[in-house]
């Protein structure tokens, strides 16, 4: 037990409600089929949208002829980029809402149809006849980073985009991220050892169970009504309303249950095409729900990548100095790229004491599908890299790779790569209880080989969250939050922070779903952030509410508010149980009836100080070890991954059945990127745009895997919770290649890990030994 | 103009946004017909509801055969009140939501069907069969008060109930109510002349353009979702949640625009019978949508009424004693019928200084149709029967009718007749400015008379309010509120109120409609409430955000807080134009975005302190004047009213013209009132229940009206602001009586004055002379 965990022992109290374990607050809606999504949503006169797509991966267009399509008995419209030249982007507003005169990718769209039904607006696009004439394009991030690559976006300089930025004029790089410390130089001067190694990442897809799904109205007004899977409703009102130059009251986004997202699930996709149909047709709602090709070609990826590596150590293995150059293929649009990168960077030294650091990333723009978000945002490509090179480190200097780890690991008060003293550590202790969890020092059978990888990401900082709460008359709960369930938890989360707060039952606390007119602000549910952001906003609400009830009671009982406490949902004399008030007593006599409502606003920087994206410090760091056990058939080049124990600090468990639902789910996406996943192109072109080429992990894929929750609490967050969601899928990799590597010896540097890879490096380590 | 005005003029700042005249906010969704309302609602697998009405005014349900309904193809389900035996009831729980065993008048609902099309829910109801045994009935409220008239709830006293009533065990009254103050009978003796008259009032119906409609969807877990036409969504909820003895959360409602309610929007009415079906078929909505007979026949009622006043006064007219016995007719169930008698007991002796008071009022049970809250709320029946019986005593003493009121009138920091010292009284000045406006003094034609009339009511007491507001990013404003807009303008009072008090113009404002999951508590959009109510929460809730504004500005701009203001959309300096921070830039620069989240909550009464419906001081009383000149032809009886001056004392108009709407509707209302409404009936069922028989005034019908602002601002109330919704109504009726008696020395003590009743008061005053 680390000393950290100590201290927060002996502070903390009981928490009734957090430390029992109960079903999640959505279950019976899940189980019985209840729980609602958009594409469950009938409607009145609803249409139905389709999106005519680019087949070519650069193109100008030079002809549509939509009047063919437009004269079918049950289109209602037709829309091209010529009629709706709009464009957004979060971070770059450079992506039309339909291809205004150029094709970037193939799958961009090019024209939509609203029809009465699906089939006929499918009808309908055969109807359209449009003729480009081919450009020059570029599928690789580092070839299009050459001087003589053809230019993507030549206006780019001219696009609005987000301050932070370092756009390079005249070239494809829509983003430059530099991030230093020490003396880089001086640093590898001083080393023993330099290690320089360059590690690729492939492109992979989401695959969320649910497609992206919208349902847009417009009314005569001119407001926008959208029902949407967005993991991001307030920001999506943001996007819409900058894109229409529109205030944000005239947007409005309401989300039911999401079925996975991922990070997809953000920035407009299914979004854009309806609202450009749904503006020409006020008053009817358009609902546009993707086909999974779509899913695969037209909404987002994880950023292929090729990062350089460059580590100097002493000879006992501590780290002295680590260079980085870390490429992003972005894809033909930015869309969360830019910060993608960035954080990236942020998180890219690992999570180690290194006086000496420097890292460059790029975000480059290429024909490729747009990439975009994807649980771990940037940090995943690194990590296969840092983690991957300090086995190579550990094998030559003859270390064990536990030790080297332990020896170079963050701890409570130490210095990180980006210069921050770092609190709530439980690093450590995940890298020892994962190697505890294979039971790292037991005799391997022949072919069989341990690994372990460590990582570390920090949560987007500044960003603030902000919740309602009504406490009814009969002593029941009302939470407004924006904070969307899409399968993680939130709702159970939030619902016992809540009920923790006021020491009420799990039961008397219902979480609205999210709905921009109602709802208050979120900054999203990413970034492993609405434990601990939304759980401090609601929680400041509950807070809110009690020093009401405490003033309330105070008036009734004639006792000073500061002597009351509310617990069991009654206010009473602190260590006395009498004289005492329910809260239905306490609002009936108060107020004859009515309610008490209370608002929270958690902002995760010192107000006023804000210093940008890059400059402000991450509110917290996320920390996890996993090691994986697995044995290799080196005549076929599979690997078999035995089991896997991944150890991951959340600060405080706010529900350990969530936690380590995450964990699970995290490590099965982690063996899919590490053995399973790549989307495979040609010119630009998906060739396994579907779930049966594409090919994720089946639960007979998944290892047998064990959740281990390491609590470093941490001063500000709700009870100590920080987030979990994003990290336990970024280990898993370097974890299994490093397994493999002490089972058969070979290194990999480029995922995935397929037999024919794996083959291949067993070959290349024969021909070069 | 008074003195209170002095005072407040010059206590009173400029306000930009209330003074000024602008369209009001929903003008243009109902010009363009784009506003909601619960029938423009579809929905997927939309059922639809119909109930099976009482053909009797008292019986027995012998039996009940609903099986060959059932068996009708397009039938989902058939129920009675013996499937679903739960009452419901505001004020006393004594309605069942179908009748159990007994009907109680005629157009009870018995049984009800839900089916694919209401024309097969309208044939299914043929092939129910019922079979009835007669009991005795009653129909007249003075008959059902004696001894040996047939008892209607013979359970009454175990009904549950609310605290405040006085029910008389083992007879129809179940509620009486008696105000006393001073010596009564020391008053009569004291006085030099007593006169006691009886005075009556017929039945009318509230005939909103919109019929009461509701949709019902209850789900799986057994959450009830309520889109509904009513004007107060969470006592709504309350009624729902108590009668199924569920949590108040499992229950939501939801209310688009209404199409008018003058009261009868309030309890369950469609409602219940349509929650009796959707308990049955879970899963699909349920519209229930009544014909117009059925508003008539099954909603609510004005109070017939018998009111006995016996008036002591001194020779110059000095009122020293007044004794009254109100006889209000509820019908078959109490509905609102007993805080009726209340509220209307309570303002019953008037708007005068009277030392000595003794107001009895009794709520009746009677074989009527249900009559409930009317705007006015049980006042505009005392009010016919002290300012006629004013006419008389002026008559008698021959003093001017203007005079004798001005006289008696309360005034600033009197003491009312329930022995409160009144504030903001401007009451003199409306029966001033009233008699002014029909040129009170000016020669009159032949059979041309001029009458006046005044009146006095309370809002209910204590009730609150709450409101959240959040504030967004581009400085747009989001307001959550329960209060509902009928028509009355409510939804621009609030946005003028919220823009007022953030210094920002009235398109930055968005009011919601309500929704009980996500709008918090409001007590009712009745008793002319919600302008000071929900303004006062409103306001609240906006001085939260400007406290939170100022205090981020202040840490940015480096001034203390209580240096700043918040203006025009900024906050800067106070007396000073820089340094400014606009609110986008605040919240850009304190929060990197996101919102300023605010709440508010407004109780009318001293926390803590609540005595009762009864005793508790109402916050305010609203005051007002109307003088009628009329015509009347001898020969036929018609009353040719050629114009009415209606002045009211609003306390400080937040919109003078949503102001002088009121005043011009309630008039147009008075005037139905008092010369052409009336519910006929025979055997309790109602001979005239359409609009063709039953005549409301049209356009052509109502007098030329003068509204007339009078502002004696309140100290509590939003910028002054008190009610103005009910009171318009009440005094037209006396006015026009006063001044049919002026023109033709006619009294006419019986409700309505039709040609009829005129012709009859004539020959009678013939043979009476």
């Amino acid at each position: 037990m680390s000393e950290q965990n100590l201290i927060v022992e002996s502070e903390s109290k009981k928490l009734d409600v957090i430390e029992k374990v109960l079903p999640r607050v959505d279950a019976f809606e899940k189980v019985t089929g209840a729980s609602i999504y958009v594409n469950d949503i009938d409607m009145n006169r609803l249409l139905f949208g389709k999106a005519l797509r680019s087949e070519h991966a650069h193109a100008k267009i030079t002809r549509i002829d939509t009047s063919e399509a437009e004269r079918l008995p049950g289109v209602l419209a037709v829309v091209t980029g010529k009629d709706f030249p709009v464009r957004g982007g979060e971070a770059i507003r450079d992506q039309p809402f339909l291809a205004i005169d150029r094709v970037r990718y193939v799958g961009e769209p090019v024209a939509a149809v609203a029809a009465e039904s699906k089939k006929i607006a499918e009808k309908a696009l055969t109807l359209i006849k449009i003729e480009y004439e081919k450009l020059p394009a570029v599928f690789d991030a580092l070839q299009s980073m050459k001087p003589d690559a053809p230019l993507i976006h030549e206006h780019m300089a001219n696009y609005p985009h987000i301050a932070v930025l370092n756009l390079v004029k005249n070239t494809n790089i829509c983003n430059y991220v530099q991030q230093s410390k020490g003396d880089i130089e001086k640093g590898f001067a001083e080393s023993d050892h330099v290690f320089e190694d360059t590690f690729t990442t492939h492109m992979i897809s989401h695959t969320p169970l649910e497609p992206h799904s919208a349902i847009v109205r417009v009314d005569l007004d001119g407001t926008i009504t959208i029902w949407d899977s967005t993991a991001e409703p307030h920001r999506l009102r943001k996007d819409v309303a900058d894109s229409l130059e529109i205030p944000l009251t005239k947007v409005r986004v309401i989300v039911p249950y999401i079925g996975g997202s991922f990070g997809v699930k953000a920035g407009m996709k299914a979004e854009s095409i309806a609202i450009a149909l749904a503006m020409k047709i006020r008053g009817r709602p358009i609902k546009l729900v993707y086909d999974r090709d779509e899913v695969f070609e037209a909404t987002a990826t994880r950023h292929p990548s090729v990062t350089t590596i460059k580590t100097g150590v002493k000879k006992d293995g501590t780290i002295v100095a680590r260079q980085m150059k870390i490429v992003y293929d972005t894809g033909a649009y930015a869309e969360k790229g830019p910060t993608v990168c960035l954080r990236g960077v942020l998180a890219g030294a690992g999570p180690y004491n290194i006086p000496h650091v420097k890292i460059e990333g790029y975000c480059v723009y290429t024909n490729n599908p747009v990439a975009g978000a994807f649980r771990g945002y940037g940090t995943p490509q690194p990590v296969w890299a840092y983690e991957s090179q300090m086995d190579i480190i550990a094998k030559k200097l003859n270390l064990d790779p536990l030790d080297i780890r332990l020896k170079n690991a963050l701890d409570e008060g130490d210095i990180n790569p980006i210069g921050q003293v770092v609190h709530g550590v439980g690093l450590k202790e995940c890298l020892r209880k994962a190697a505890e969890g294979v039971q790292w020092y037991r005799h391997k059978d022949r072919d069989t080989g341990r690994g372990i990888a460590c990582s570390v990401k920090s949560t987007k900082t500044p960003s603030s969250s902000a919740a309602f709460i009504s406490v009814e008359q009969d002593g029941s709960i009302t939470v407004l939050t924006s904070t969307t369930e899409m399968g993680q938890g939130s709702k159970t989360v939030l619902t016992k922070i809540v009920a923790e707060e006021l020491g009420l039952p799990v039961e008397k606390v219902k979480i609205s779903y999210p709905d921009t007119d109602n709802t208050p602000y979120d900054s999203s549910t990413s970034s492993s952030r609405s434990t601990y952001h939304m759980g401090n906003a609601v929680r400041l609400a509950a807070e809110d509410v009690k020093r009401q009830l405490k003033e309330l009671a105070s008036k009734i009982l004639r006792v000073p508010a500061e002597k009351l406490e509310v617990k069991g949902g009654t206010v009473h004399v602190k260590g006395s149980p009498e004289p005492q008030l329910s809260i239905p007593q306490l609002i009936g006599q108060a107020y004859a009836g009515g309610s008490i409502v209370g608002r929270g606003n958690y902002y995760s920087s010192d107000i006023g100080k804000h210093r940008g994206l890059h400059s402000d410090p991450p509110a917290y760091w996320m920390y996890g070890a996993q090691a994986a056990e697995v044995h290799v058939d080196k005549e076929t080049g599979q690997i078999d991954v035995l089991r896997i124990a991944a150890a991951h600090d959340v600060g405080k468990a706010i529900d350990t059945v969530c936690c380590e639902q995450q964990i699970e789910g995290g490590v099965a996406q982690g063996v899919g990127y590490a053995l399973l996943e790549e989307m495979t192109l040609s010119d630009g072109k998906i060739l396994n745009a579907n779930l049966h080429d594409y090919k994720i992990p089946t639960s007979l894929d998944v290892p047998k895997t064990m959740p281990i929750i390491v609590e470093a609490p941490i001063k500000e967050g709700p009870f100590g919770a920080k987030g979990i969601g994003e990290l336990p899928t970024a280990p898993t990799a370097p974890a299994i290649a490093n397994a493999v590597c002490d089972a058969i010896g070979v290194r990999i540097k480029n995922l995935p890990l397929t037999p024919e890879n794996v083959l291949k490096a067993i070959e290349e380590e024969k021909r070069s030994s």
